[in-house]
C-alpha cells in the first residue's frame, strides 16, 4: 500500500549531449550513445564501420613493416584501444601527444597476426587486439616530445609518481582510480538522496581548534590584524557544525575536505583528506548509526561493482601476474584480500559488534604476541585493532573480511561531546561510541551517539579539561554556539564519520592512500 | 540502433530502510515509505490511521479551550503539520522543543471549527488544517524554554537571523533553503554523471597565489618554519588543477570550496564559497562550453521543478501577500521576476550569445544612462551588465529573462590562461571567452578555452606581468607544474565556473547570497 510512496530518486528529462567536433563518433549514433573509448571498446560491430572518429592520447607506438600499431586512450577505460596506421601518416604519432583520428572500426583478427611478427620498439603490449581502428587520416592537437615526456610506458614506482603529481592521473591506474572516486561519489550521493539525507556544506573556515580531533591549520590573510578579527582555522571535523544542522533538518550528511596539521609521515595520512559525515537526528540506538554505516556501504559497493572503474581494476588484479606488470602498483594489495574485503562489504550479514570491554577481554589472553599490553582504559594500539578485525571479522564460510564494530570504549579517552552509556561495565564509566575496523587498514569509521544534555555536556567539558564557556561572553573558547544547541530541544542524536580517501584505498588495495587523491598534501609536500 | 547504450546511471539494489525507535511511522508502511513529516503530510488517507507516530520540533503552541494546537516540524517540509493535543497532556509542548507525538492521523476539518473561534497566544497561523495528528501521548526528548530561544515565530530579518547561524537553518525559509541546496547538489552530480563527466576533489591548499582571480588566503601550522616548506594558500578557483586532471580523464567537474579573502562587504560575495567548475579536453569551439553550460543548468532547473524544496518556495512566493510574512524574507524578489528567471533557465531556445565589442556598440548610443562610460578596453561595469542582461534577455513572448553570454573580451583584461580569438575586431586583441549574465545579479558564470601552446601561453604570461617559471628551477612563481601540461599533448579545451551560492540565491529570489549558505564566512564574519 505505501510502497509506491517509497523514496523517489531525481527525474530528469532525456537529453542526447550534442557531439562535439572533437569527439569520438561513429556515424548512426544520432543519440550520442558512444561518447567515450570506453564506449566504442564495447560496440565490437561485426560489419566493418567506416567514419568513426575518435580522440585521445597516444600511449605507445610499436613499429611494424610499413605500419604502426598506436595504443590510443581518452582516460575513459584503462586500457587502450589500438589504432593501426600507415607509416606515412604516422610521423607525429608519439607517446604523449594529443591526437584525433579518422578511420574504421574492425575485427583486428587479421592485424594481430602481423602484429605477433612486429618488431617491439617503443613499448609492448600484451592486450589482445579485438577491434581496432584502421587509420586515414591524423591530426596532432597536441605534439609530444618522447625522449622528455615524464610518463613512461613502463612501470614507475608509486613513490617516484608522486613527484610528478600533476601528470601521473594519464596513467592507465591512477586515472582508473580517479574514475572510481568519481563513481563512488556519485552514488553516495544517489544513495543519501534515498535515503533522504539533506546534503550539506558545513563550512572548511571555523572558529574551533578544540575538538581534541588533531591538531588545525591557521588561516590568515594579508594586513594587519585578523581578517575574520580572530583566529580561524581549517576545519578538523564538520560533525559539531552538522548537529547544528541535524537539529534543523533531521537526517544530514557531507562529503567534505578536512584537515590535520599533524606531522604524520605514513601511508595512512594526509593533511587534507575528504571526510564524509552523517548525522541522525531522533535517533536513541546507536545500531541505528551503525546500521546505517554499513547500509550505506553495502549500497556504495553494490553500485560499483556495476560500474566500468571497479570492473576493470578487478579485472586488472586478476590476471595481474601474466598481464603487463606496467599496469599494476608495486603495493598492491593481492586479489584474494581484495576479494574478501569486497565479499565482507556486501555480506547480508550484520557485522560484527563487540564492546571495547569484550574485546579487551579477548586480547588479554593472547597479550604475549603484542608489543603494547592490552589494558581497560587505554586505547586500543593499531596491533590490537588489526588482531580484532582479522580475529572476529574472518569469515571462512564466505571468504569474507567482515568490518567489526567495536563500542563504549571508556570515556577519559574519548571525545567529550559523546553520550554517556547507561550501563557501563564495571571496570568504568563507558561512551556509546563506535569504531569500525577492518584488517590491513584498521579505523574505517567512527561515530557516537552525542551528549544532547546540557548539564552533562558542560561536565563532560570539564572532565575533559575543556574550558565552559559562557554563552554570553564571546571568545572564551568558541564552543557557546555548540553548547546553544542543547539549550533548545536537543534530542537523542549520533553520527559518524568516514575517511573517503582510505575507503578508497581498502576497496582498491592501493595500500598508500597518496595515491587516490590527485594532489596528496602531507608534512613538507604541497607539489603544484 | 545505439539508443540502447545510452549513458547509464548508477544501479542500486532496492532496499527498505529499517525503521528507527524515533521517527515517523504509520501502522502497515512496512516498507518505510513515510519516513518524515513532509511524506506523512502527503498521506492524506480517507479513513482515520491510529498508532501514527511522529518526531519533530515544536514550531508554536496555541491555545484553546481544553485543547492545544501545535506546529510540528522534522525539517523535511516547508510548513508543519498540526497536533492536537489535550491540554491535561501538553505542558511541557513548548515552542523550540524536540518531541515525540503519538496519535491518529486523520481529517481536521472537525477541529478546524474549533480553531476558528480560538485565542490566539503564542502565534498564529492561517495554514488550513487539512490532516492533523489526534495526540494520545507526548514524550519531550529535548525541552525548550520560549523565553530565552531566538528563534521567534514571527518575522525575523534575514540580517538578525545571520547572527544566530547555529539556529536560523531551523526556521522554515532557513531550513528550505537547505534543502534546496541539496536537491541542486543531487542534481548536478546526477547530470554530470550521465554526461561521463569525472567528479573530481581538487586541492584546497596550493601553491600558487598569482592566477589573478583575487586576493589568497594563507594557511599555516604551528611550530618553525614552513609545515610545506614553502607559503601555501586556501584555493582561489579550482581551474589549474581541473585542467591537468582533464589532460589524463577527459571532462572532469568539481563542486568545490573555495576562498577570497577580499574585504567587499556586498550581498553578492563571500570569503568562502562553492564554485562548480567544468573543464572539457578536446574541444575546439567554444560554442560546446556555453552548450554544456545551458545545459547543465536546464536539467537543474527541470529537476528542481519535480522536487519538494524548490515546490514549497514557488507555492510560498506565489501567496506570499495572504499568508503569514512570516515564512518570507523582507527582501525576497517578487513572484513575477522569479517566474521569468525560471523560464529563462528552462527555455528552449539558445541562450544570446554576443560579443563583447558587439555589447560595447549596443552600449555607447545610451551612455548618457550610465555612470561610467561604456569603453572598448575597459571591462563591463555592473550597470553595464546589468542593461545588457535586462535587454537583450528579455523574451517577452515568453514572460522569460534568458541569461546571455557575453564573449570575447579584449585580452588585457582577462586571466593570462585564456586563449588569443582567431578572428578579433579591429579594435584589438581578443580572447575566447564568456561571462554568462543574468538581470538583477550580473555574472553568474564565466569560461572560456584555454591557451593549449606553450610559446602562446608563455607570451601570455609576460604580457600579464606574470614571470615565466623555469621548469627545472622550483619557486619562481609556481606555475611551472601548469607550463608542463602544455609540454606534452595538450589538446584544445576549455571549461567554465560557476558561482554555485549565487546561482542558487538566483533561483531562490533570495538576495543576499549570506542566507542560502549554513554558515556564512565574509569580512570580519565567522561566526561558529
Amino acid at each position: 500500500m505505501f510502497a509506491a510512496r517509497a523514496l523517489r530518486g531525481p527525474r530528469w528529462q532525456r537529453y542526447a549531449a550534442p557531439r562535439r567536433a572533437y569527439s569520438v563518433s561513429i556515424p548512426g549514433d544520432s543519440h550520442g550513445g558512444i561518447k567515450t573509448i570506453a564506449d566504442l571498446k564495447e560496440f565490437q560491430s561485426p560489419q566493418h564501420v567506416s567514419d568513426v572518429q575518435i580522440c585521445g592520447w597516444v600511449r605507445s607506438v610499436r613499429k611494424s613493416a610499413g605500419v604502426r600499431f598506436a595504443d590510443i586512450t581518452d582516460g575513459s577505460s584503462m586500457r587502450p584501444i589500438q589504432a593501426v596506421v600507415d607509416k606515412s601518416l604516422a610521423s607525429d604519432i608519439r607517446p604523449g601527444s594529443a591526437v584525433r583520428l579518422l578511420g574504421t572500426w574492425k575485427d583486428g583478427s587479421e592485424a594481430k597476426q602481423n602484429q605477433a611478427a612486429s618488431s617491439t620498439e617503443e613499448s609492448s603490449s600484451t592486450e589482445p587486439a579485438v577491434h581496432e581502428l584502421q587509420v586515414r587520416h591524423v591530426d596532432i592537437l597536441g605534439p609530444s616530445n618522447p625522449q622528455t615526456y615524464p610518463i613512461q610506458n613502463k612501470y614507475q614506482t608509486p613513490e617516484s609518481l608522486r613527484t610528478i603529481s600533476h601528470l601521473r592521473s594519464r596513467t592507465p591506474m591512477n586515472s582508473t582510480l580517479l574514475r572510481f572516486r568519481s563513481d563512488a561519489t556519485a552514488l553516495l550521493t544517489q544513495f543519501f538522496f534515498r535515503e533522504q539525507f539533506q546534503q550539506t556544506h558545513p563550512p572548511i573556515i571555523t572558529s574551533s581548534d578544540c575538538e581534541g580531533a588533531g591538531e588545525a591549520f591557521t588561516v590568515q590573510a594579508g594586513g594587519k590584524g585578523h581578517f575574520f578579527r580572530d583566529p580561524k582555522y581549517l576545519t578538523v571535523s564538520t560533525q559539531l557544525h552538522l548537529e547544528s544542522l541535524a537539529q534543523a533538518l533531521g537526517d544530514v550528511w557531507t562529503l567534505s575536505p578536512t584537515f590535520r596539521a599533524e606531522k604524520s609521515d605514513t601511508s595512512r595520512h594526509l593533511s587534507e583528506f575528504q571526510m564524509l559525515e552523517a548525522e541522525m537526528s531522533f535517533v536513541n540506538n546507536m545500531d541505528d548509526v551503525m546500521n546505517l554505516a554499513q547500509r550505506m556501504l553495502l549500497s556504495l559497493t553494490t553500485g560499483l561493482k556495476q560500474l566500468r572503474a571497479a570492473k576493470e581494476l578487478e579485472h586488472n588484479r586478476v590476471d595481474a601476474k601474466e598481464r603487463a606488470e606496467k599496469l599494476a602498483f608495486e603495493d598492491l594489495e593481492s586479489a584474494e584480500i581484495l576479494t574478501r574485503r569486497w565479499n565482507g562489504m556486501m555480506t547480508a550479514k550484520t557485522w560484527p559488534r563487540l564492546t571495547y570491554t569484550e574485546a579487551i577481554e579477548m586480547l588479554q589472553p593472547v597479550a604475549d604476541q603484542f608489543e603494547h599490553k592490552p589494558v581497560w582504559g587505554a586505547g586500543l594500539q593499531s596491533e590490537h585493532e588489526k588482531y580484532l578485525a582479522e580475529k572476529v571479522g574472518w569469515d571462512e564460510a564466505n571468504n569474507a573480511y567482515l568490518p567489526i564494530f567495536i563500542t563504549q570504549y571508556p570515556r577519559e579517552i574519548k571525545a567529550f561531546y559523546m553520550l554517556k552509556s547507561v550501563d557501563s561495565p564495571a571496570q568504568g564509566q563507558t561512551v556509546d561510541c563506535f569504531d569500525l575496523l577492518v584488517p590491513g587498514l584498521g579505523e574505517l569509521a567512527g561515530g557516537s551517539m552525542r551528549e544532547n544534555r546540557l548539564p552533562e555536556l558542560e561536565e563532560s567539558m570539564r572532565l575533559h579539561g575543556l574550558a565552559v564557556p559562557n554563552p554570553r561572553q564571546p571568545g572564551s573558547n568558541n564552543l557557546g554556539w555548540y553548547l546553544d544547541l542543547r539549550r533548545w530541544g536537543c534530542p537523542p542524536h549520533g553520527g559518524f564519520g568516514l575517511g573517503f580517501d582510505r575507503l578508497l584505498s581498502y576497496l582498491t588495495g592501493v595500500t598508500n592512500v597518496r595515491d587516490v587523491v590527485p594532489f596528496p598534501r602531507h608534512f613538507e609536500r604541497c607539489d603544484c
